[in-house]
């Protein structure tokens, strides 16, 4: 059975693994990243790779990458937390590790090991959206990735939901991300504590009355716990993923949603506000198949098994 | 060089032509369409097919229709000017008239057309935004039509881009097509000659004084003429073209729009506040390439055009 | 005892009198205007200060009409019911009747007369809202009346308070008039009565049933009789009177604000929220005085009389 | 030639100058603030003005100060960056230096510098607005300094531009200067680095990643160098800047509108969004001169010229 290394690689740590062709882990690497030093990431991409490498027989390399990747080049155009800037990345890995490479975008990846392994392995048409910091997505259609003319497609979470409204971490306001992501729910459940409401009484207490160290694992876990307050806030943020979802589907039209990232820990005090939200604002509804949400299935490790996937994949899809 | 018969067939009208492989008309037919009778409109598109094939070596059909289209079944799942309710079209016609017949939405019939003989030729993700009483589309990526998983894909009119905004005709409020349409710019013309404007001057004269009779052929020709309400109320809806398209770029990263539909017949009155607004939205600014906006090449004829082409491909795209 | 002729030019009728420098008329005339013809109303108005010329020793004519005013050169640069465009009018009438003529914009005049006559005859700084159709007013600056550097000046109803807001009669959207006139009034109650709300009762019946037949009298009457819905229709009105009017007292710091037109008409209805609201917006209010809120005294003849003010003024104020 | 000394008093330093009567400064002095002992200030101004005298031939000493001033008194109403509250100021600084000495708002004084030496020197009705860290102004009408009744007047930087919008520092919500001023550039440029936009790359360096460190000046210089997103900021300023600057000119009708401040520095990459946004949303355009858009000429020294202009005026304006 093929064998290839996928590697994930972020701004703060870098995952790798071997990964069969049925998607299981075979061995595990995980070390930290040290994103100002391009040249230092790359090394140890390749040395992790070269580890692994030595105790497998691999065939091929993925990488998944945060950012505007030209998959064709294997170049990283723009990568937001890391200092790539228009730098070649997969051939100078391939040629310290002696194996072919191939780059992607990490969402991109992800929504490919959902789409071959997870829930949408029977469907041809899907959309991958990860809701954690932000909203990011990977989008198939008909059995093939969505890049996009310059590789920048499936930024899904750059429409603009609110005209004017919050400033998103791409530097526009109103993003479907500064409504639909974890990033959301911790600004609005920090403010509803700075507002001094009694509403607040449990997050309150989760921070020590700190709003500005209330985290979004914070808010998850007072929603599973019963706390009125954080369910609607989890709620609220469904409701966008929602009316985003919507969107995306007038374009797309998907057989199916895949929901991942931290939030979607919160199960269906997420997907069911979503999909409410979603059939309430779907143009045409009623006269359409409604594409089914899902919660993901590979969980952290969406990202190498896809790379993994995607580097054993001819043609490349 | 092979020929097909290419039919639009709309809710007043029905078109049709005979087409060859370079995009060149051969012959033309047009008759009226009896939009209540369903049975009356395939009859009526048979024998116009049929006339034409007597005259011409025809290979194929191609039918286009606006509406929720599968084009695999060759039935129509709901059309809005029609009265056809998930029924089969591309059968009834193939019977009558001894020729394959295949059935497209209308916007991806002419969206093809303008990707094979217009201006969109030489790439291969582009998006075609034709902008008449509504706002439609049709997206082609990397060579392919994108339908979606149930042929309701490129509706692209009813992405939301004011939450709670003005009612669409699809029922939502706030729709793309609600504000960067023909119908948008005829709204807001009449509430501006209603308003008693002095700025509405040449609009009044244009309808005599009847806003509820002024129309968007009224509000072009008094925007080309160099009236200056009117060049804003153009400009208006272009802008709203541009911010709607950053949306649709954010998810597809085309290489190109294509503007067509009536009133794009205002060329750059419309085109320079739409790229204005796209450049100044758009996702990543400054960190990608962007998409030319180019007006459509084709013009009416695109829908016949397209509809002949995809009857000709191998396999259909 | 100096006398002149005041004339109040409309678009549906010409009214006229003889005052004294008191502010008393001692004679009137009241003609119905053909606001399509230009020359025919320069005829009447030359006309009926001819007839009252006859009876009493008038030394000079006061024209006041609506409109963008030339008032040194005695013309009208554009009125927005008149078919005058650009057009010479005190010569004219002054050539047929052989009196000196000075032309004033009509809610100038008004206000003037309101400063002469009226409850700020004891003020140097005052602004004039007429509440009627639209919103205008006047401003009196240190005993002078502001006209600005064409002629334009003092046109407070076309302030913005609603970015994109509703249709304003100037063409703009979320102008001050739009929301604080008898126009928003009417707009909101038509709105009320069409939505089937049970409060809408009593108006309901006072346009038995027919919302678009439903007038601003109708709503002031049935506000003067205790409707709830229609005082705080008159409320809504006056909420905005107020917070427009704060707005021009951020730049002309005025001693009072004298509130006229048929709107006025309801009294403390009107007042007393525009008072509670000027106060809630204010800047710097609690560090410095603020301007009363007055009722206007002279009615429908304030035009006249204070454009018979403004003839007999010397220097022109 | 007569001499005045002019003074301008601000929250951390007092600037002084001997002017002419052409405007120019023979002899500089500036010494800190001591903003929170009210006498202290006097005292130092009382200094600062001797030793002018005692060097030039001074006939006349003009005080500017940020504030609520009455003229005719020589008293404070109101500063808020001093603690002077309802003190007399001519009259003991008049009675340490043996001249008469006038007062008045530093803005109104700028105003009337630039009125009389700068780029309105030809023009009898002008708007000064100053788009410094608020956004202030003065107005010049028919040759006269607008006060207001209480000699609050010309405070333009509060009329409510967006209903609920941004806190100002006057308390209120949507104020103009909470738009268009370097508040506003600084709030947003702050907000853009925070999110961790890309787009905000050379704003971020500018401020070694500390968003709340970062100046209005480094925005500016960033837009000055090109830098895209800051270029669009300064054009936020400025199309805010000419949308209340339409609301002034509802009411004012000037002739001309000379924009100081520090922000100003920007020039054209402000003034030209500004010119835009005006005329795209001035009442009554296309029938109405429209007034020009000038950068000021006086620069830091507009208050101590126009408050020694001011001082050699008879009568005073």
């Amino acid at each position: 059975m093929s064998l290839a290394v996928g590697v994930d690689v972020g701004g703060t740590k870098i995952a790798a693994a071997v990964v069969d062709e049925s998607g299981t882990i075979l061995q595990r690497d995980r070390r930290p990243s040290s994103a100002q030093d391009p040249d230092a990431i790359i090394d140890t991409v390749a040395s992790m790779v070269a580890d692994l490498a030595r105790a497998h027989p691999v065939e091929a390399v993925g990488l998944a990458c945060a950012g505007f990747v030209d998959h064709v080049g294997g170049r990283i155009r723009f990568a937001p937390n890391i200092s790539w800037r228009d730098m070649p990345v997969a051939e100078p890995v391939s040629q310290q590790v002696g194996l072919p490479v191939t780059l992607e975008n990490d969402a991109n990846a992800a929504a490919w090991g959902e789409f071959v392994f997870g829930p949408a392995r029977d469907v041809s048409d899907m959309v991958f959206v990860t809701v954690g910091t932000g909203l990011g997505g990977g989008v198939v259609i008909q059995g093939r990735l969505l890049r996009g003319a310059y590789g920048i497609g499936a930024e899904i979470g750059h429409i603009c939901v609110v005209p004017d409204g919050h400033r998103c971490g791409c530097g526009n306001r109103g993003c479907w991300e500064a409504y639909g992501s974890g990033t959301a729910l911790v600004r609005e459940a920090r403010d509803l504590v700075a507002s001094g409401s009694p509403r607040a009484q449990a997050l309150r207490e989760a921070c020590a009355g700190h709003a500005e160290q209330l985290t979004g694992p914070d808010v998850s876990a007072a929603a599973a716990n019963g706390d009125a307050a954080s369910i609607e806030l989890v709620a609220d943020v469904g409701r966008w993923l929602g009316i985003g979802a919507a969107d995306v589907a007038a374009i797309l039209d998907p057989e199916m949603f895949v929901i991942g990232g931290g939030v979607a820990d919160t199960g269906n005090l997420l997907l069911e506000p979503a999909v409410t939200a979603y059939r309430r604002q779907l143009t045409g509804r009623g006269h359409r198949p409604e594409a089914a949400f899902t919660l993901a299935g590979l969980g952290n490790d969406a990202g190498v098994i896809g790379a993994a996937a995607l580097a054993l994949a001819s043609p490349y899809p």
